[in-house]
């Protein structure tokens, strides 16, 4: 049975994700919490949330903004209602939901609002990854040119050096997620795509190509959370948050002694299967980080889906697509649904409400009780996972 | 009485604050643990900090450098402990503390770290008047032009015209705060200044002068929380947070109806008070955010150390000195110890630490029991109030 909960989700919200041309983080995210508003009519978002958490990665780079938090309370018409930005790259949604997870169970806050946003089709594709990059260490990797995509190709070739990994077991994972991106209307690029055109994509950090990576997109995401005691003033159907956890590597792979696995990714993991008293194989469904689809394999393992090693031969007996025993990223991923890196970590949390929910439409994972999101900050050196219940 | 401990403070540290040519934030940080580490022998901190939540502000801009939580976690030696960054422009660390607070209320964490940085001075004063107007909304101010130092100018002038308020109550607030930084050994600028020189220094933006601005400085802070049933195992004076509060307010002064009066700080204060079960006239000592003289006028009048508009009648007075009524910045404030931006929040809970322990030296406030301390982001759009007490 899954451990208490620690917090409802009573609402969610994610806006459409995309290229949204003339459309900055504050429509993004007004859009987002819109969503979420209108599925929780008895909430009074200016008299009743005490506190909003909101994760933005790079918006100095990318929109000359820092400070988006009292922006984001403005926008939603809740001053003067506190509003904290986090920011772990990529997990800064994740770490909003951390925060979030923290101000309920503290009793201090009985309503608390946790989102991310991120505006990225405004720039070019290499003002983005220079962008990205500052979430390296400067002075040992950007400063040198060394980018992602070059990091996750690291940890791609150790892979296959170490356990036979191969471009095509990368390829299907990226086949998988176009297949279920597909299926939701609110993703990027609703396109699936075949094997060959995967494998046949131009190359961008060998053995990663096009297809291996995930999408540059605008996009914003939000929940409500509520103490587990008040959630049914809210809805019938709260979602229940059982596990949060997250752990921290060191910034830069070189550090490591082993580019295959992922100490925050483990880590974290065992946190929170632990507070949720789960295993792995209790887990019906997850919401895992593939940035690039070296990171959903490596995911796989160290969040304990299959032994460590095995991931490809997990995508490849189809374990992981929709009607497998655990299927991942059933709303196209980062690959496919696309990757505002600030709204990841709570997009993933809306994905899992859905699911939970049964309100998946076509991608409707079939019975799902127990969903997993696992959002990831840099190369790995930020990991948040939780874990929820019906 | 005050009300019941929220967290304890069982240890802090701060780096020597000014130009730290050579050092980066994690050097900087690293020397802020070391003293945290040092006063705590009993703290084994890869063993016993649980999560760690790390403010700043604008590295992007000033370092090429964002996710910079993993990096702290990795310098101190913590990994895999999860760190998160929290930014809210110059109250960045003040919302990590109120972080760590929810984190300890919680349970899920019994000892927690807090802290900030800024690295600044390896940048040009227009570089950094450019990064911190990142703080403001792009497209209303700093696309135009309009920078701190003109917003805070026009809260001084909506005041002058108001209340009466002259040039020569700012500049006693400076004279003031170069009093008392000249006491502290850590401050930027140990420098005794008189009423003449503040009024006759270079005009920056009518009527703020040099002398009314913070400076540019390189620094760190950290503090070690613990719930209150274990501080005993790491000190025999823990100094308790009896309130911790927060408000937003809008990101930008033309939304607002009133330049002379801060809905942030009056809402902030207000609920810290009600928290902690004190009013302003149980307040011995307070850190405020004088970022510009006239913050520092502000926040009397919106904390409540005097009436509306009577900010001052109370520097007339001499009621903010050391000795009076209510010391205020007895650590030299923003203006003379120097004002990195994401370091300063728990720069000032470390004044207030050293004040309540009674290790304050020169600069001590006898028999201080209760102390304040208030951190603003921005235009006052975010701000973040905490009480403590012995």
């Amino acid at each position: 049975m899954a451990g208490k909960p620690l917090a409802a989700i009573v609402s969610a919200g994610l806006s459409k994700f995309g290229r949204r041309t003339g459309l900055m983080t504050r429509e993004l995210f007004a859009e987002a919490a819109k969503e979420a508003f209108e599925r929780c009519p008895n909430l009074n978002p200016k008299k009743d949330i005490q506190m909003i958490f909101f994760g933005q990665a790079i918006p100095e780079s990318l929109e000359h903004q820092s400070h988006a938090a009292p922006m984001i309370t403005n926008v939603i018409g809740t001053v003067p209602v506190p509003c904290i930005r986090t920011e772990n790259a990529c997990a800064s949604s994740g770490a909003a939901l951390k925060c979030g997870v923290y101000a309920i169970v503290s009793g201090l806050a009985d309503i608390v609002m946790v989102g991310g946003a991120e505006k990225m089709c405004n720039r070019t594709t290499s003002e983005v990854t220079e962008g990205l990059a500052t979430a390296l260490d400067f002075f040992v990797s950007s400063w040198s040119g060394l980018t992602f995509p070059g990091y996750f190709a690291l940890m791609a070739t150790a892979h296959m050096h170490k356990y036979g990994t191969t471009e095509e077991h990368l390829a299907k994972i990226a086949v998988k997620n176009h297949r279920n991106g597909a299926l939701n209307p609110k993703a990027h690029m609703q396109k699936v795509i075949d094997l060959e055109t995967a494998l046949k994509s131009r190359m961008i950090a060998w053995p990663l190509k096009l297809y291996d990576c995930s999408l540059i997109t605008d996009g914003a995401s939000c929940a409500i959370l509520t103490k587990p005691e008040i959630a049914k003033k809210f809805t019938d159907t709260p979602i229940w948050i059982v596990g949060s956890a997250m752990a921290c590597d060191t910034l830069e792979v070189y550090e490591r002694d082993d580019y295959t696995r992922s100490i925050a990714i483990i880590t974290a993991g065992r946190e929170a299967y632990k507070m949720a008293g789960l295993e792995p194989k209790d887990i019906d469904l997850a919401e895992v980080h593939d940035c690039f689809t070296i990171a959903e394999l490596i995911a796989y393992e160290d969040l304990g889906f299959c032994e460590k090693g095995k991931g490809g031969k997990l995508i490849d007996e189809g374990e992981t697509e929709i009607g497998g025993r655990i299927p991942v990223n059933t709303s196209g991923g980062l690959k496919s649904k696309g990757h505002p890196v600030g709204a990841t970590g709570v997009a993933q949390l809306y994905e899992i409400y859905l699911q939970l929910l049964g309100e998946a439409g076509k991608r409707q994972v079939k019975g799902a009780e127990i969903g997993l999101s696992q959002n990831l900050g840099g190369a790995a050196a930020s990991c948040v996972v939780h874990i929820y219940r019906r």
